[in-house]
């Protein structure tokens, strides 16, 4: 069932102008949120639930293929029967809303979730501040569920260059070291935040302890940190509800 | 530097009656928090920061030896500089506390990060309904950053077993279709809790709505759901504080 002629999509590199989903949901949520970036899709031979992503295929008139080759090339050993390839795009946050900022993200699993947990608690644009993973890596949107679709994200030198962009909001940051302790009946409810984590390995540096209000979020003894998603997910509930 | 005539540890297996951390911050913790179930340590010989570990292991009797072999052997392709062999033990859950209920996790570095998380905010006790995937693989130990040797851990075949050692508990299921929302103003703060979530993929079976107060974490319709650990973190966070 190959197409003769046309060029094979190559595994991800992050010099490439295109990115792909893995699977049936993400791939959905590309195609809904996203469709005029999608270049094409790949589905396996033995997937049969073809019914509701070959109707939306053909109604945004989405070439959709069936090709086991170009599914194995690009999942690697991972399960998966559908693949859906994108042009990568830019964006710029949406000033007049709330925000999270991370500064240097390196795990992508980790990025995936945050991303899923910002829009699952209602925060649609996510600064990256550099060094910072590859929004656009397969195991990324993989691991978002297709969340990086349907929001912002915008990536900054550092952070007085997102700041330029972004005046209006009150800044939280996250700190071990934060002077403010969190606790759900005392939380701000400013109408317009942005909710600023560090690194997995090394949290935000000292100079974020005077860029607005530093938070701790309270935690026993007994472990050495949180793991950063919780702290995001955690963070981001008690200021969004 | 190898002692002849020892028996080399064979990497894990679910019935071998050992286990082992991998890195040093699980292997110190393990040491701390149970001692006595500790076999021998072993340490890269590239490994520098061994003052602390070597006076721990030499307080107690815990033998330590550099072995390149054994942790290439053991660690897989991680960056893995100390090992800490256990024997694997048996636990009961402590009846008056508050707990955590975990139906069939299947994700081993989530059961990590949730054994982590649940120690952060103070819960202790860990009950496993099964199938579940095992706390001793050292995908888990390593995910859990060491907080397995802090708390209690107890597998059980059903929740009825497991309320039939935990009668006193007021549960509180966490499904997407739950009956009670959970907000921040409201949430219950009963002395005795027990927190119930269940599969990655498939959540709690119906059966749950009706075992005690069923939760919903509110959330956005631009996502399926929350992952698994999110939802952990954000409910026990409130609960506990």
């Amino acid at each position: 069932m190959e197409i003769q002629g046309r060029e094979p999509v190559k595994p991800y590199k992050k010099s490439a102008d295109y990115s792909y989903t893995l699977g049936a949901f993400p791939t959905i949520e590309l195609i809904r949120s996203k469709t005029a970036a999608v270049r094409e899709v790949f589905v396996h031979s033995t997937f049969t639930d073809t019914e509701r992503l070959g109707q939306l295929c053909r109604e945004n008139s989405i070439p959709m293929r069936i090709s086991d080759k170009q599914i194995a090339r690009l999942s690697d050993k991972e399960n998966v029967f559908v693949v859906g390839v994108f042009e990568k795009y830019e964006q710029k946050l949406d000033a007049g809303k709330s925000q999270i900022v991370l500064v240097g993200p390196s795990n992508m699993g980790n990025l995936g979730t945050i991303l899923r947990t910002a829009v699952g608690f209602g925060i649609y644009d996510i600064a990256l501040i550099s060094p910072a993973a590859d929004v656009f890596h397969p195991k990324v949107v993989r691991s978002s569920m297709g969340a990086i679709f349907r929001l912002r994200h915008q990536y900054f030198e550092d952070f007085a260059a997102y700041r330029a962009g972004n005046p209006n909001q009150e800044v939280f940051t996250f700190m071990l070291n934060g002077r403010k302790q969190l606790t759900v009946s005392e939380c701000p409810k400013p109408k317009l935040f942005s909710l600023v984590f560090g690194n997995e390995a090394t949290g935000l540096d000292a100079s974020y302890l005077d860029v607005g209000t530093s938070i701790l979020i309270p935690q026993s003894p007994d472990v050495d940190s949180l793991n950063l998603t919780i702290a995001v997910g955690v963070g981001t509930f008690l200021f969004t509800h």
